[in-house]
């Protein structure tokens, strides 16, 4: 299902989760790792942190957490901080998982998609931008599922789970309680949509005047 | 005078400063600063280092510099490294000033005016994006000059300078040795045009589909 041409509705997530009953903020971690490509996940980070910091009263946090909460190097060469380990980390509501060159060797890396698997048991809605996806098809979870990637990256995300409806011309494709996105700027889109689906229409609206997301392409 | 529609022509720009005459890679430097806006960087950041790191052909190269070459916090709270301090960076053939709220010191620190004035005597081309104007007008560099900010501070761009010509409409103002841009993501559209008149049309153009720059705001 891809809702970029439906109305978006506020929250389909569950207020909790199993690990934080208590009442409290929400959060959105942002997984960051060696060889993530910048944009992919600061689009996510400027969309998310604009609307969670002008409006707290919404009840949602975004940090980003690394594997051993360490700084990692950028597919591109910077150098990206992150606020939490993944052992650290509040319990997630929403995982952001984004794509670069450095999701070759995750989506290899058996201990790796153990805990994607795990955050697919325990976090209420996963998302992905560009080639995050191929990691989230690798654990298993897209299986049977709608889905999309970065466009030089489609046949890859086929040849790993057949099963995959693999959406070739969305911009993003909201499946429930799974989100994946399609090349690096895509994640802009789909984090607005988040905010939509979280917070409403009207939210996401300021969140996007507040960035002058009025895009013009020059070429 | 605003490019938007006319033609990008390839490099208005010196193959060499002075201070590095012998024949080698042009430099684009994206200065950091604690507040910087982390989309008003990153963005340039992931289009210019997208070209340059697939086709070292062209001869350019972009580096982050900071003023000591210190990590900053963004304007969200994201940590972005720095490759070089403002000491040790090789000589600019472009500087690539982001916005963000940490601009609001900046251009009240006559030391960092003095810097700034420093560039544009020896950058030959001076860039911004969102409030980093704010800067270069408080640095006197707008003079008698068009150019734009983010949409909130557009009236301030003409309190600080009230000789500028404030495009109010543009996604950004190419002014021959000066190019602004308007808020946060408008640097993306910046950043292409760069890439388009520093190395041809067909150049950006190849970038924008590597980063599938193929914006639908879903609100």
């Amino acid at each position: 299902m891809q809702i970029e041409s439906a109305p978006a509705e506020p929250s389909n997530v569950p207020s909790s989760n199993a690990e934080n009953p208590v009442d409290g903020p929400r959060q959105i971690g942002i997984f960051l790792f060696d060889g993530v490509e910048e944009l992919d996940a600061v689009g996510p980070w400027e969309v998310l942190a604009y609307w969670t910091l002008h409006h707290p009263e919404d009840g949602w946090r975004v940090f980003c957490l690394s594997d051993r909460g360490a700084d990692v190097i950028g597919a591109k060469d910077l150098l990206l901080g992150a606020h939490h380990s993944v052992a650290s980390a509040p319990a997630l509501d929403v995982l952001v998982y984004p794509g670069g060159v450095g999701t070759r060797r995750l989506l290899r890396d058996p201990g790796h998609l153990a805990w994607v698997r795990g955050q697919r048991a325990g976090v209420p809605l996963l998302t992905s931008v560009c080639t995050g996806s191929l990691v989230y098809a690798a654990a298993g979870i897209l299986n049977h599922r709608a889905a999309t990637t970065h466009w030089a990256s489609l046949n890859l995300l086929s040849e790993i789970d057949p099963t995959i409806e693999v959406d070739v011309d969305a911009r993003f494709v909201d499946d429930g309680d799974l989100i994946t996105s399609a090349g690096v700027s895509a994640g802009i889109d789909m984090a607005l949509h988040l905010v939509a689906r979280l917070a409403g229409i009207e939210r996401a609206q300021e969140v996007r005047r507040g960035l002058q997301y009025d895009p013009r392409p020059p070429v």
